[in-house]
């Protein structure tokens, strides 16, 4: 069964490469998108490198050369090519690359068929698993990033992740002040950052039943929201001057007319989609222009029941930090979460991209501020 | 009574810059560090932009452009002098900026002396008058850094703010889980991100009675802290390989003996003195190499009764964020905090170099994690 | 005839890229590097945006796009892309960009072979077919470089210029003070760069009959030469430190032994081959450490009957310049080298990669004086 | 008599700073700007280092620091403080290097009234003296920049280095042809980039007799120059792009009307004045404007005495190389000149700002291309 698990998940990585040619599986235009190629021999390495070679006898390593070329950030395995310079690598080719899924693939069904599976190697493979499911919406984000540069605008596919609505509006729901109790608990898979299990007092809130659209972000931009500094962290007044940016990063007029970018091409902007791809920077000016705030993690996961999530990532105010309690686990896995646990922001939910039975929660996501690539939407709490 | 309170600040600017020589008034060696020239000048600004031009009626502005040249970074004020540009200006000469002083001095004495003192002006004086006891602080760590730089290693004062003892020793208070009380409740004056006062629960910790001293560091140092990636932050190794960081800022080795630059000059390290000049970064991989942490700034503040502080600036797990409920002043005052409140990392206590009356439990100061020019320490916790 | 020279031009660049993989048209590691798609494409587009576009009654183009896309420096034929993102672009496909080549080709043949043909149009075409040919040049030297960052070291061709070896050996020609006469004269295609013909009076000098071989080189290394900042200019210092430099780009040690990458793989380092590879920076200090320096082009040329060159373009003392009375050309095709005359170096020869054909005595290539990615060397003077 | 040169052109090194407050002193906004208390020490350091360690027995040196702090680029004398770094040194204070300045002069003259003087140590003072008159120089081009960028445009002088006119106007005069002997000959003193004496071949020019007036490069303002990309040069077109040119450095527009600041303080532009503080890039884009070009240098020596000149340093199309011929001296005097013969470009003449007796026709002054804080100026040929 976990086999099965591991299967279907490695199949889907492949599935979603169906559409690409040759050519798109190379370039990596800025340090935090990753070429498709790398996305699929790093995935693989997980597995060769945290699993195979220590848990299967007489495991041989399919390339010599490949720990080194798709080690992402592990210091402990050793040096690594610098994150910048993935597209700078032709080879392995592209089907070089699938071979050494494939060989991968047959070892580990040798050994999950054993009878070596104790419960630390099968938190192993889940945790295998889960990455490779983070990197399947990375595949799908980072395309879109790549594609979005491109002056010939290409569509993945027609059907693709078209943006979307939804069907409450504008309601608030309101928490009462309490103890509320967060992160894990049970048995399944989750991260060591949604441990420990422990209690929060919240003040009470409200916090808003359906995601902010396109129109009223729309609103924002009419209002001059870009250059009104009263709404904007110091920092963000920065980032907005260094990058010139006034407007969110797939969206572009022509002809009076507003466009955003998506994989199936281009498409006029519907004002009643959710908003995506905004990063904290505008989230939170946004915010206090509507004269609301962000949630906090702890607000969004107590009230989580009430609402219905999935469709964006949600910006919380909640920096990104260790739970009291908070153990890394040890060795190479250790360097998973706990390393990033500063000045990064918390998001909660899970997006159009996200694989399937890889959203609960207590799921903490995080980004810096100014990332904006994911699809990232905006709650509002006051 | 206030006129006292803010003749007394205004004198203490100026007696401190009594050891000073003309030249020492002008060098700004990096962004963040502000020449003493430009302290006196600016703090004296607030009082000119925030109060005479808006409530002594008939009052004639200093100089036409001051405004400009002084001003921080308030946005709502206008235009000014880039933060990294304030050592390039020679005029107006440090007599000028003394004329200046006693001239908004002169006119604040009317003010302060009339009957126009509403709460609101009032509270105003008293920002002004914090304000300027801030400034006194940074007019210490500023000089000393800049001192620092320079070959002849200048020493201010033979008697200035020499590193320094403790009497406990390594022991822990515990705390247990509770909700406990945290911001600012009463009269006095605070600035706007202490309130409001809200409750937090906490699980039970233990924090340490004393602060981190030298010969502890050093520890670290000899077992090669610097070079364990498993104890630092992942921003925190590029933060070490960029700036070729292995020792506190101001600690040097001379024919195999540690000496730290102090404003009274060089002196040899006493491995039993408070450590100081400590980044967060550092902070946090040292609490990691005694399989500690730091603080929240939440359990600072309810054991804080059970402690001596005020040597140091403490670093805090926590991200410096608004309270629950927090308000934001209008108008430029509105500027002072929150607008910072990402990114950066929340200090308590105090230090060496703040003013009297310029410390309180609930004070929240706060850096970007890689600034070690205060007088910062490490309280541990667990 | 002028059709068979465009034919045989056109039908080599797309025969040298034979060996190539699809994934190795994409990358571009560095701003001065362009991937072979790139290279394919831009040659094409010159003969479609300054020929058939112009020439051609009819002609539609292939691509709205192309334009943008495929220009590399016309400031008078619009915007383009900016020269870092090349490698971003996985569309059009190669397919896509050999449909292209072929379009083109069709119609330069429907022109070439009709009546229109008026010598500014033929002069046009053989711009067109000379820049082609510099593009296969750059082919080699650029997917070189690409390779040589591959930890891989994938091999281009088993047999593809190999570096290479040399009869005379140490032997410098004299040559007499008289004027003498520079520039280029007759019929054939020249650059505007090689006109207009004129005087030169030259002081009597001696020039070394064969290029530094590879064991001289490391003779330098060996005496410490790179550390020895008396034979070196004062940027060249910065460079150096900046990059830390220490040997010429594709040279590497294992095992105590010096290797050097080339376009067959890595290969053991032969004293007795000629050196390659090297900026202007280096040709110049071990020139000075030899007690030697380096030719001025004007000397270069008056002597370069006396000696066998075509191997390595050979770095010169001179400055590229306007000759007296230089006119350049009207519209974009005066682009092409005006307006690169400052602060770049005047390159005489050509190179083992160069194509057959293009090389005369009164050539004039340029490159900044930090450039060693073309298949350089030094020919001595004194 | 050598005394009496000494002793005079350190006089008026001291004369020239008596309209400074303490305050002008210390600023350096950018790296090529000297600090004046740096250029009075730096100017002394020379004949400490250079003279009186080497040649007066006994001599004590006045601070074992100041050699590090007061070298400028001499790598042969040991490490420096970095060249971004003078502006950050408060102390020593002025008083100090004053009384540098005045034990280094007491020494100087037991020296050179003792019988040690041979021609060697002539030669060394000689070249002191003239290091000390450009220095001079650059006093005041360096304090017309900081000054520049300080919003209070402060004043060095009510009289000082007045924007000037000339009485020619637009006169041509013509040169045949011919053999020209180039460089110093003589008994005098002449940096070595001005020796070998050599001869040059020019083909027929005019050069003309007046230089360029603020009225005609104004035109070149009006007809849209900075923005017709035809007139610059590749790396002009990113200079003026990066730091957003549109106009010389001193300029300004006020209510419609163009000011430029001097040292007397802003002045309204007076279009018959001559043209002053103008980069290679804008001097070479303003010839293409005129159908003309620069002079070469040769062109420059071989026709001065058919004009006037030593208003303007005078940029030329030649770059700084050696002449052929070109020894460099032994030791740290070589690094006067030689190691700078790359990506420079030469001026000729002399300026309103430099010293008595310190020019000559065979003098070669050397700047980057986009240097434009001496006082230059454009001489049209073509």
């Amino acid at each position: 069964m976990l086999f099965d698990f591991y299967s279907k998940t490695r199949s889907y990585s492949e599935e979603i490469c169906k559409p690409l040619k040759i050519e798109d599986y190379i370039p990596q235009p800025t340090f935090f998108i990753s070429p498709p190629k790398w996305n699929l021999a790093h995935t693989t390495w997980f597995f060769e490198e945290m699993i195979l070679k220590q848990y299967l006898p007489g495991y041989k390593q399919f390339h010599p050369r490949f720990n080194f070329l798709f080690n992402s950030y592990y210091n402990s395995l050793g040096e690594r090519t610098t994150r910048q310079s993935r597209g700078d690598l032709s080879r392995p080719t592209v089907e070089e690359v699938y071979q050494y899924r494939h060989y991968i693939d047959k070892h580990m069904q040798i050994l999950l068929k054993s009878d070596k599976l104790d419960s630390i190697l099968e938190n192993l493979v889940l945790l295998g698993i889960n990455h490779e499911q983070q990197h399947q919406e990375l595949f799908f984000t980072d395309l879109k990033y790549t594609f979005s540069l491109n002056p010939l605008l290409p569509a993945y596919n027609e059907n693709a992740l078209c943006e979307d609505g939804e069907d409450t509006y504008k309601e608030f729901v309101s928490v009462e002040s309490n103890i509320y109790e967060i992160g894990y608990q049970g048995e399944g898979f989750c991260y060591d950052n949604e441990l420990a299990h422990h209690k929060v007092y919240l003040q009470p809130y409200e916090i808003r039943k359906d995601l902010v659209r396109n129109g009223e972000f729309l609103e924002f931009i009419e209002n001059n929201g870009y250059h009104r500094f009263e709404f904007w962290h110091e920092e963000a007044l920065n980032w907005l001057k260094e990058n010139k940016i006034t407007k969110p990063w797939y969206w572009f007029q022509q002809d009076g007319q507003w466009f955003q970018y998506t994989l199936a091409g281009p498409k006029k902007l519907n004002p009643d989609h959710i908003l995506t791809h905004i990063s904290y920077y505008e989230a939170a000016a946004f915010a206090q222009w509507k004269s609301c705030r962000l949630p906090t993690e702890f607000e969004w996961e107590a009230a989580s029941d009430q609402f219905d999530w999935g469709k964006r990532w949600e910006w919380t105010e909640s920096a990104y930090l260790p739970y009291p309690g908070y153990k890394k686990d040890k060795g190479a896995v250790g360097e998973y979460n706990g390393k990033f646990m500063v000045n990064q922001k918390v998001l909660r939910g899970s997006s159009v991209a996200t694989s399937e039975n890889h959203s609960r929660k207590t799921y903490r996501n995080f980004f810096h501020p100014n990332m904006g690539w994911q699809f990232n939407g905006i709650r509002l709490a006051k």
